[in-house]
């Protein structure tokens, strides 16, 4: 671990684990191993480091599991929330309003790359999903044509774990499979690993236009496919084939929004005008629970009918639009401008990915590295099947002072927006030595 | 509407009501009405009020869509916040901890009626269900018994409106029938309006036991379909068969919870032990969005294998067990006990009982009185259909300064917990003059 502190109480973590594994489920975790696993159990956080119990220091270079733009403990985020306080935490948004929510849609509005924008707020991620797939659903029903009840997703997709944003997902890697009864199915293109993909995808719009509700994508980068990295040209392709046939382009930026691949949204890269559009994660700078589902004008306007009608979206999230995390994301965007944080983003993309050239890739213990923005992954290539090493490897690194969490073999490198050259170093010189650590070890025990 | 205040310029709440509708989609709403429903549009809040932005203040009679428990601008709730800002606003649950959420949980540890408790956090409601449903159903795959994948659920239910959810649910009212290519089947009871709904169940879950994953319930109201209100004998008597067939019982908490009904959970109420439990809503006395899935220690264990092996539960949401909302649900659990509002709730809830029998009860336009704790629906007796009564009294009663919302013709009380006999009083005589008023106008229309 890094930094001069010693262990004050070497017994205090042990309990910290053994409390938190008696009444903590955590996600994604299997809890047998939780405490084996050596997680830690944070008591602070600042800036871009975490603190455990005893105080020993990480760097977060998971951003909290892709949540945290700017760090933690920023004092304008923070004053952003208290002063929100005195106006009050939340009041509902059916059918009534709160005048933060509309000053953060209107802020919003004005960056979004979608044409008339108009937001409907929940809190999950999936949520944003669930609520977009429904509109697109309702979309066609509204204008008479109801027979476009499917989906076109991608392999290795993955738009979150309610029953309807697994379904979009794909069945690979999550589990998904195993609730096949529960979801409903979809036309599915090829992954972004696959270099036909959009080619397929379009052959495949062309075929099932008039069954299609949306096309549904992750712009640039399937994150939880391991980070893999679309082909620009394709995805310009996408989108142009939707336009042509007047089908709806569903873009899930819960992962790639707020400026994590070097613009604000990802689609702007690639000439994406998303019919509709899922943010979440770093909506709010990682501080607290908001995600919203923006829809183009046309969208909107096809759900207006008679008060209380069937046209009407009866949907909605007790939570939506809370007035303290729609504080928080309005200062938000505020400092993303005022910081030039897209300009560290970018900057600090090239730094790394020169790192990662000079350090990491020459390694034989490592496959691929993708990298766009500050969203990246560098895969592995364990000698054997079920050594763990993604697993291995990430713990390695937070024995270094550098929290990482893999996904299967792959490392997920995605550090706050604004971090340093310095943090950035440090990020990469813990990852290297883990991985030396790891294929040593590997070595050693095949011997 | 209540205060002494006029309006200081009228041009400005059209101002803001036009900036709303500009760019916000409001939950549940028909856009193309929304200007013309007068919405508020909230500024402030305060206590057990809400302030508009001309300072007019409305009796928060729906506690913000049944999420208030303790009132706005809770200064002990604000202050939870506000401390918990120097820890850090949010990090990762997933394979990692954080300390203030292990304390929330072993806190609720000590008042959930589930055996050996855990808990999986999200941040929507509906999130919590789709959870529960997954466990339930993955619980049968790990115990090697896959025949278990649908549910028994009851008319009427409401379980939120992502696609799981959105299954579990009935399909009448809120355009579910819609989505029914999305939706997987379930087996359906009757709904709480029907006295024999109980005996159907039990006898459809003698008949199904083999099939089914879980029986799904809102333990003593079904909230969404109007309050109405569960025959308790027939509750214990669901929860005896569940218990006998060894059929898990996933009780829905997410309105009933958090005294809601005069108990902490209305579980208690029934002698309901819950294999699962969904709650939200209350947990942050209204203040954040956090939604939790608790499972008995059996249900957890039955989870128990090979790290990253398949009987891992790979699901959960980035925002799971933020800290803010943490911090402030573990304050909220505290001010309960401290403040008695459960024994509030009881006595606010005979008195009024009193008032709605004496003061509404006997109007020709009233159908029906239901009421559990402070859970309340009148139903109205419009002289035909589409006349909007809901709507209408509900409206009516804004104007005098009560923020009421029906579901239908049934006009819901749900207000804070620690109201006092005179804003009982308040929304009492609001809702009578409303009713008067609507009444009358169908009246004079007639003639």
């Amino acid at each position: 671990m890094s930094g001069a502190q010693p262990h004050q109480d070497p017994s205090d973590v042990e309990h910290w684990i053994a409390r938190d594994a008696a009444r903590v489920w955590h996600p994604f975790t299997q809890m047998a191993s939780f405490a084996d696993n050596r997680p830690l159990i944070v008591a602070d956080a600042d800036g871009l480091e975490l603190i455990d119990v005893e105080g020993n220091r990480y760097l977060d270079a998971i951003s909290s599991l892709w949540v945290t733009t700017l760090g933690h403990r920023v004092p304008e985020l923070d004053d952003a929330i208290v002063r929100q306080l005195e106006h009050g935490a939340h009041t509902t948004m059916l059918g009534n309003g709160n005048t933060i929510v509309v000053e953060l849609s209107e802020a919003l509005a004005r960056v979004v790359p979608v044409d008339g924008p108009h937001f409907l707020y929940a809190s999950d991620g999936a949520s944003a999903v669930e609520q977009a797939l429904k509109i697109a659903f309702q979309y066609w029903v509204n204008r008479g044509e109801p027979s476009h009840t499917t989906f076109l997703a991608f392999g290795g997709a993955y738009h979150g774990d309610t029953v309807g944003a697994m379904s979009l997902g794909d069945d690979s890697g999550f589990g998904a499979e195993l609730f096949a009864p529960l979801r409903f199915p979809v036309l599915r293109a090829p992954g972004f690993d696959d270099p036909t993909c959009f080619d397929t995808a379009i052959a495949m719009l062309e075929r099932h236009h008039n069954e299609i509700a949306a096309v549904v994508i992750e712009p640039s980068v399937q994150a939880a496919a391991g980070m893999q990295l679309a082909d620009p040209d394709g995805l310009t392709l996408l989108g142009e084939a939707c336009r042509a046939r007047g089908a709806l382009l569903l873009c899930d930026e819960i992962a790639t929004g707020f400026g994590r691949t070097g613009t604000l949204f990802a689609s702007e890269q690639h000439g994406l005008r998303p019919d509709l559009l899922c943010l979440g994660k770093g909506l709010t700078a990682g501080y607290l629970p908001m995600s919203v589902t923006v829809a183009s004008d046309e969208i909107y306007r096809s759900f207006f009918g008679d008060d209380l009608g069937p046209r009407t979206l009866y949907h909605g999230h007790s939570y939506a639009g809370n007035a303290l995390a729609a504080a928080v994301a309005l200062r938000h965007l505020e400092l993303i401008d005022a910081w030039d944080v897209l300009a560290n983003v970018r900057e600090r993309s090239d730094e790394l990915a020169d790192l990662l050239h000079d350090r990491i890739a020459p390694k034989s213990a490592v496959r691929d590295i993708r990298l766009r923005g500050l969203m990246g992954g560098v895969e592995l290539a364990p000698p054997a099947a079920g050594l763990r090493w993604g697993r291995k490897v990430s713990a390695a690194a937070v024995e270094r002072g550098v929290l990482l969490r893999p996904i299967g073999d792959t490392v997920i490198l995605m550090p706050p927006l604004t971090i340093g050259s310095a943090d950035l170093h440090r990020m990469v010189h813990a990852l290297a030595a883990a991985i030396d650590e790891t294929a040593d070890a590997s070595l050693d025990a095949e011997r």
